[in-house]
C-alpha cells in the first residue's frame, strides 16, 4: 500500500503492532485530470445523457434518431390514428374556446392590442406541435409573463402615447426571451430555472395573481382614469380617489359574470369530468355579454367595449424587431425576466403532467422548443408565449393525446381570426376582467402555503417575502428578493454545516448522534465527530473553531484522558484549497493538545486532495485511517491497552 | 413507537413478521420552533459562545468581565512588567522604522497629502492598544487598501484639482469602512469575509501588488505626464509613450535604492534573526537618499522631491465628513469595499500570529476594534488603517509582547510629526516608490499558487480569474469576479450533489462506493445509493431525475429482479419544502416499478421534515426505515426468503 512508506520511517506514538483483522481505508483509482473534467462537465451539463439511444447504431438510424430528437413530431405522427385524432379534436376546440377570449384578456393586461393575443394563439402553438415533447401542453399567452411584460415595459414607455414603440419593444423583447430560453436549452443550462425553489413560486405566483386581480379593477368598475403603476398601494389609491368614475352598470355585468366564472370554476374542481363547465364558461360569457350590449347598446351607457379588430392573419413582424438605440438594455432585460418566468411555468406544467401519465419531458429539449417558438413568434406579431397551467389542465382533462390538440386549438383561432373577429366588436372589457381574475385566483394555493409552513419555517418567510414583495414593491423585484433570500439560506447552511458528536449504541458497533440516539454512550478517551458537509472556503474556519471549541468542552470535563479526535468524513462530499489547509492546523492544534487526530472513511476526492497536500504522509498514516468508527475505536482502545501493559512490563 | 399505527392498519407487502434483532431508527426528541430557531440564530451568530465566561459569575466579577471584554488592555495591563516593556520598546522601535516610511509612500498611493500617511500612524495603534486582542498586530495604513481607496474615488474626484474635496471623500470614506467594520463585528456577521477565499485572496494580491508596482514606474522613472487608470494596458502605454520624460539620474537611483531593499529583504527571509536588516532597510534608504539629494542638490537635476510638510499633529477632522451630497454614494460604496478588503487582512494577521503563539483572537471583537479604531481615526485626519501582514511579521520577529509596541510606534511617529518634519523635504519620491515595490513584492506568492494547482484545478481557475481581473479590468471588478464564481462553485456543487452507488464489501456488513472499493459487491436484487448532500430546490429535480436513470441503467440489466431501492441518508444533513415532494414523488416512481423505497438512518431534522409532510406514514413504516445498510440488507433479504418459502408451501 503506498501509504505505508512514511509509517515506517517515522515510527509514530500509537503504532504498535496491530493484531486485529480491520479493513483498510484503500485510495481510490487514479483519474487523470481530463478525466474528472469529463465527468464534471457530464455531470453538470449532460446529467440525463440525451445521447445514449444515439450509442451502438448504423449510421442511417442515427440520422432518423437525430430528427426524431429535434422533432419529435416524426417519432409520435407515423402512430397517430383516428382515434387519437377524435379525443384531441375534442380537447382542441376545448381548449379554443378558452383560449380566444384569455387570449384577448392577457394581451390587453400585457398593454397590447387584443388582436395581438389572438395571434399568439395562432403561430405558436404550430411551432410547439412539431418541436415540443409534452402531450398535454397547451400554448399560449399567460397571465404573469404577459403582467411582467407589459409592466416592465411601461416602466420606459407609454402604451397609449407611443404604441408603435411599445409593439415593437414587445417584439423585441419576446425575441430576446426565446433567445435565452433556446440558449439555456442549448447549453443544458436547464438547471438554472430550478433556483426558484417551491416556496419561492408559490409565494410569487399569489403575488401576482394580486396585482393582475388589482388590475382588473380598471375594468370591472369602469373607471377611466386609472393609476399605470403595479402596486397594492397606488392601485388602491386610485381606486378609492375616483370613485365618482364607478359605472354602475358595468359593475353590476362585472359581477354577474364573475359569480358565473368563478362558479363554473368550482364546479369543474370538484368534479374533473365536468371540465368542459369551466372551459365553456369564459366563451359563453363573451358571447353572452357581446349579444346583451349589442342588444341594449349598452356601450352607449357607460360600459366600455373593445372596438373594430382588425381581421386577417398575422401579420410579419421581423422588421419590426429592434436590435439597437436607447432600449434595447430594457428589451434584453425584460427578455431574461419574462423567458425565466414563462419558462418556469412551462417546464414546470410540462413535467407535472408527464408524470401523471408516466412518459418523460426531457427540460432541456422543452426549453430549445419553447425558445424556438417564441423566436418565430417575435416575427410574426406574436409576443411571448409557454404552456399554460389553467389550458394544459383542460387539454388534459378534455382527453389530449398529442400536440395535434394544439394544432387544432391553432386552426380554430385562424378561423376565428380570418372571419369571426368582427364579433367581438362589442365584447365589453368588464367581461374581460372577470375572465382574468376568475384564471387568476387558481395561482393562490392557500393549503400549500399551509404545508410549507408545517415543514419549513424558513421556507414560509421566503414565500411571505416573494409574496409581499411582489403585492408592495414590484413583480420583479419581488422575485429576486425571494430568489436571494433562497441562495442565501444554502449559503447559510453551507457556513454553519452540522457537526455532529457521535456515541456508540451499546452492544453493536453503531456509532449514532448523541442527541438523537438518547441510549448511545461516549467512548472514555474519544471525541468522535462526524461532519455534515463538504468543507470549503466559507465554512473552514468555523469548523475550525467549532472543533476546538467542542474539543475544549469535552475537555474540560476530563481533563487528562482524550486521546483521540476522532473525525467521521462519509459526509464530507467535497473539500478545498482553504478546507485541506484547515485540516493540517486541525491536526497541529490536536497534537498540541496530545492527543492524535483520527480520519474515519474519507470518500475518494477528499482523500485524494488530503493526500496530494501532505508531503510527510501524516493523514494518510494507516494507524490514522479507518473504514468505520467502530473498526477505529476497537483498533485505538487495543493499542492504548498494549501500551499501558508494555509499560507495566 | 409512534409509527407502528400505520403499519397495523395497513400490512404492507414486505411486512411479515421480522425475527431478527434489528435496532430501529427512533424519532429525534421534540423541540419546539422556538427552541429550534434559538439554536439556529446561537449556531449561526454566536458559535464561540462569547458569554460563556459570564456564566454563573456574581454581578461585580460580570462588571469586571465585560470590561476586560471591550477593553482588553484591562485584561493584561495589570500584568504587564518591565522585562514585557523592554521587548516591546525594541519592537516598536523597529516598526516605526517601517511605519514612517511605509505610511509616506501608501499615502502618496493613495493620492493624499504624505502627511496623512504618517498621521495614520499615529492615533489608530494607540486605539488599537486599548481595544484589540492581537499582541503581535502592528496597526497603520496598509498598500491594497490604499490602492482601492485611491482608484475608486479618482473614478469621480480628481486628487489634482479638487484635493480638498478628495481628502474630505477619504476621511468620509475611512468613515463609512469603520462603520461597516464596526457593525459587522456588533452583528456577529464576521463569517461574511469568510466567503473570500484563501484561492481568491492569492490571486487577488498578487494582481494587487503588480498593479501597485505598475504605479510606481511614475516614481520610479521620473515621469510627469502619467495615466490616472490603474490597468496594465493603460500604465505601460503611458509609460512607453512618455520615454522622452524617463530621467536617467531617477532611474538609477531608484534602481540602486530598490536592489538594496530587495537584498535586504531576501536576508531577513533567509535568516528570521536577521529580521532588522529588512525592517531598518526602508528608513536607511530614506536618510541615505535624502543626505544624497541635500548634498548634490539632486532635485536640481531631475530628481522630484516630497517637498515641505507641514509640522504638528493631526488637526481634528470631524468636520470634513460628508453625510450629504452626490458622492455620498462613492463614499459608501468605496467604504464597503475597503472595509472588508483591509478587514480581511488585520483578521487574517491577527489569527496567523495567534495561532503561532497559540493564543486566541475573537473575530467578531476583532472587527469592532478595528471598526472603531478607523471611525475614531476619520475623524482625526487618518485615513482607512489595519493590521498590515509586513509589518506585523517584523513586530513578531521583534519579540513584540503586548500591544505596548504599537503605543511606542505611536509615540515614535508623534516625535517625528513634531520635530523631524522638515528632515523629509528632500526625501525623492523614486525612494517611495522603491520601499513600496519591494513592500508588495512579497504579496505574490508563487509556491501556495503551485500548492492550489496542485490540490484544486477549480480554485485555480478562480485565483487567476482574480489576478487577470485585477490586472485588465479593475481591482474591485477582479475581486468581484473571483467571489462571484467562488459561491458559484459552491452552488453548483449543491446543484449537482453526489450519488454513491454502494456494495457490500464481502464477509463484513459495510457497505462502501462501488468505484472507490472495488472488492465490493452489489446485492442482487437491491438499489443502495448513497446521497451525499443536504437535498433542496437547487438539486431536488436533478436528485429525482438521477435516481431513476441510475435505477433505470440498473433494471436494463436485471429486468425483473429489483425489488428494494435503498436511500442511505446518512448524509443528508437538511431537507426543505421541494425536496420532500421529491420523495414522495420518488416513492410513487419506485412503486410504480414494482420495487420499494427504503430509507436508512435519515437525520433528525430530516426524519421529521419526512414525517409531517407524509400524512399516510409511509416513510415512516418500521419495515422501511432501518439504522445500518447492513441492518436493512438482511433484514430485507429475510423477508423475501420467508415470502418465497411462504408462498411454496
Amino acid at each position: 500500500m503506498e501509504y505505508s512508506n512514511s509509517s515506517n520511517t517515522e515510527q509514530p506514538q500509537t503504532c504498535l503492532e496491530i493484531t486485529m483483522e480491520v479493513h483498510r481505508v484503500v485510495p481510490p483509482p487514479h483519474k487523470s485530470t481530463i478525466h474528472k473534467l469529463k465527468t464534471t462537465l457530464k455531470e453538470t451539463f449532460f446529467p440525463d445523457d440525451p445521447l445514449r439511444q444515439f450509442k451502438g447504431q448504423p449510421t442511417g438510424k442515427k440520422w432518423i434518431l437525430a430528427a426524431q430528437y429535434i422533432f419529435p413530431i416524426l417519432q409520435w405522427g407515423p402512430h397517430y390514428s383516428l382515434g387519437l385524432f377524435k379525443s384531441d379534436i375534442v380537447a382542441g376546440l376545448t381548449i379554443a374556446s378558452l383560449a380566444i377570449p384569455q387570449g384577448i384578456s392577457y394581451a390587453k393586461l400585457a398593454n397590447l392590442p387584443p388582436i395581438v393575443g389572438l395571434y399568439s394563439s395562432f403561430v405558436p402553438p404550430l411551432v410547439y406541435a412539431v418541436l415540443g415533447s409534452s402531450r398535454d401542453l397547451a400554448v399560449g399567452p399567460v397571465s404573469i409573463a404577459s403582467l411582467i411584460l407589459g409592466s416592465m415595459l411601461r416602466q420606459e414607455v407609454s402604451p397609449v402615447s407611443d404604441p408603435v414603440l411599445f409593439l415593437q419593444l414587445a417584439f423585441t423583447t419576446t425575441f430576446f426571451a426565446g433567445l435565452f430560453q433556446a440558449s439555456l436549452g442549448f447549453l443544458r443550462l436547464g438547471f438554472i430555472i430550478d433556483f426558484l425553489s417551491k416556496a419561492t413560486l408559490i409565494g410569487f405566483m399569489a403575488g401576482a395573481a394580486i396585482i393582475v386581480s388589482l388590475q382588473q379593477l380598471k375594468s370591472l368598475l369602469g373607471i377611466t382614469h386609472f393609476t399605470t403603476k403595479m402596486g397594492l398601494v397606488p392601485v388602491l389609491s386610485s381606486v378609492f380617489h375616483n370613485t365618482e368614475e364607478w359605472s354602475w352598470q358595468t359593475i353590476l355585468m362585472g359581477f354577474c359574470f364573475l359569480v358565473f366564472l368563478l362558479v363554473a370554476r368550482h364546479v369543474s374542481m370538484k368534479r374533473p369530468k365536468l371540465f368542459w363547465v369551466s372551459a365553456g364558461a369564459p366563451l359563453v360569457s363573451v358571447i353572452l355579454s357581446t349579444l346583451l350590449v349589442f342588444a341594449f347598446k349598452a356601450q352607449h351607457h357607460g360600459i366600455s367595449i373593445i372596438g373594430k379588430l382588425q381581421e386577417g392573419l398575422n401579420p410579419p413582424s421581423w422588421n419590426m424587431l429592434q436590435f439597437r438605440g436607447s432600449h434595447l438594455g430594457l428589451s434584453i432585460k425584460t427578455g431574461l425576466v419574462t423567458g425565466i418566468i414563462s419558462l418556469t411555468e412551462g417546464i414546470a406544467v410540462g413535467r407535472t403532467f408527464a408524470a401523471l401519465k408516466n412518459y418523460k419531458v426531457d427540460g432541456n429539449k422543452e426549453m430549445m422548443a419553447i425558445g424556438l417558438m417564441n423566436m418565430v413568434g417575435s416575427s410574426t406579431s406574436c409576443y411571448i408565449t409557454t404552456g399554460a397551467f389553467s389550458r394544459s389542465a383542460v387539454n388534459h382533462n378534455a382527453g389530449a393525446k398529442s400536440a395535434v390538440s394544439n394544432i387544432v386549438m391553432s386552426i380554430t383561432v385562424m378561423v376565428t381570426l380570418l372571419f369571426l373577429m368582427p364579433l367581438f366588436q362589442y365584447t365589453p372589457n368588464v367581461v374581460l376582467g372577470a375572465i382574468i381574475v376568475s384564471a387568476v385566483v387558481g395561482l393562490i394555493d392557500i393549503p400549500a402555503a399551509c404545508q410549507i409552513w408545517k415543514i419549513d419555517k424558513f421556507d414560509f418567510i421566503v414565500m411571505l417575502c416573494a409574496f409581499f414583495g411582489v403585492i408592495f414593491i414590484s413583480v420583479q423585484d419581488g422575485l429576486a428578493m425571494a430568489v436571494g433570500m433562497s441562495i442565501f439560506k444554502i449559503l447559510l447552511q453551507i457556513t454553519r454545516p452540522k457537526t455532529v458528536m457521535l456515541g456508540n449504541i451499546p452492544g453493536t458497533d453503531i456509532f449514532r448522534d448523541l442527541h438523537h440516539y438518547k441510549e448511545s454512550m461516549k467512548i472514555p478517551g474519544f471525541l468522535i465527530l462526524s461532519i455534515e458537509a463538504p468543507i470549503n472556503f466559507a465554512n473552514s474556519t468555523y469548523l475550525n473553531e467549532r472543533w476546538i471549541e467542542e474539543y475544549e468542552a469535552e475537555d474540560h470535563k476530563k481533563q487528562s484522558s482524550l486521546q483521540f479526535v476522532v473525525l467521521v468524513m462519509s459526509a464530507v462530499s467535497a473539500i478545498d484549497t482553504s478546507g485541506v489547509s484547515i485540516f493540517k492546523e486541525l491536526k497541529k492544534t490536536v497534537e498540541k493538545k496530545g492527543a492524535e487526530l483520527v480520519l474515519v472513511n474519507p470518500l475518494g476526492e477528499v482523500m485524494e486532495k488530503l493526500q496530494k497536500s501532505d508531503e510527510a504522509g501524516d493523514f494518510m498514516r494507516p494507524d490514522c485511517l479507518f473504514l468505520t468508527v467502530g473498526e477505529a475505536v476497537a483498533t485505538l482502545t487495543a493499542t492504548i491497552k498494549s501500551q499501558v501493559s508494555n509499560h507495566v512490563v
